[in-house]
């Protein structure tokens, strides 16, 4: 595993998130109280026009994966403790946004499409967050069943 | 939206795929033709001795999301064929490796851990694929009634 240490991943934004959150403290706590606590944040994807080509089929879905980098997390860590949590919790077993990859990943629901901007809801990101990829979400993607370790006397799965 | 371009951003893999598939040739078709196609497909998740400390927590959880490098698909298109299709798709619309950058994401069954390795089913990525990232699937990355566009007719959701 060695030579994988030396082989950065350099990656490029495709866009902007435009959120109603600016800073952290934006974003009421209480939201994560329950599982569709974001569900109503409304926002907008805008891509930018270089790759907006890459867009065409995209209005057929309903819902969307975004991956983005947390542009505002600062160094990342390896332990951590969520939010209304005492214990600290290994980072791979979190979504906290201070991991040593700043990779987020977001589902929303697509509104519409004009041109370059897509019109979402279910927005969690800040705005300005850097947009990396989108791709469509699918039944692959949608388990059931799902065991929740830490997380399941957490306010964040109620 | 200009100073985005400057932006780079810049990731160190935190481990490494194993894998049956030694090449793309290895994935037999078919396996597109189910929505889980590659349910009993096991591998690994090896996970770089200098971040395993970031996995403590991680046995409790069924599913788990991994984010990784798409290391053999050269340079990314707008516009992509996938298998199975005649027409040109927007890539954002596909899951294709041939991405602006080279993200993917998959969801795994955890199966067990030993130290700093993950055994997992629900493997299509390559052997030698970097991770960048492991997030624990929760109730809010399922979703239901989902729209799935130019794919609905596609065998990749039957």
């Amino acid at each position: 595993m060695a030579d994988l240490h030396q082989r950065l991943i350099r990656l490029r934004p495709i866009g902007v998130v435009h959120s109603p959150f600016r800073v952290r403290e934006d974003i009421d706590p209480r939201r994560n109280i329950r599982r569709d606590g974001f569900r109503d944040v409304r926002g907008e994807l805008e891509i930018d026009p270089a790759y907006a080509a890459g867009l065409r089929d995209i209005g057929g879905f309903s819902h969307l994966i975004v991956l983005f980098a947390f542009h505002k997390s600062g160094p990342g860590h390896l332990l951590v403790k969520p939010p209304s949590e005492t214990r600290k919790r290994g980072v791979f077993s979190t979504r906290s946004p201070h991991r040593p990859n700043p990779l987020g990943m977001t589902i929303v629901r697509l509104l519409g499409r004009r041109g370059n901007v897509l019109k979402v809801s279910g927005i969690d990101m800040l705005e300005g967050t850097p947009i990396l990829d989108i791709k469509p979400y699918t039944s692959r993607d949608s388990r059931r069943n799902v065991r929740r370790g830490w997380m399941r006397r957490s306010v964040l799965n109620r």
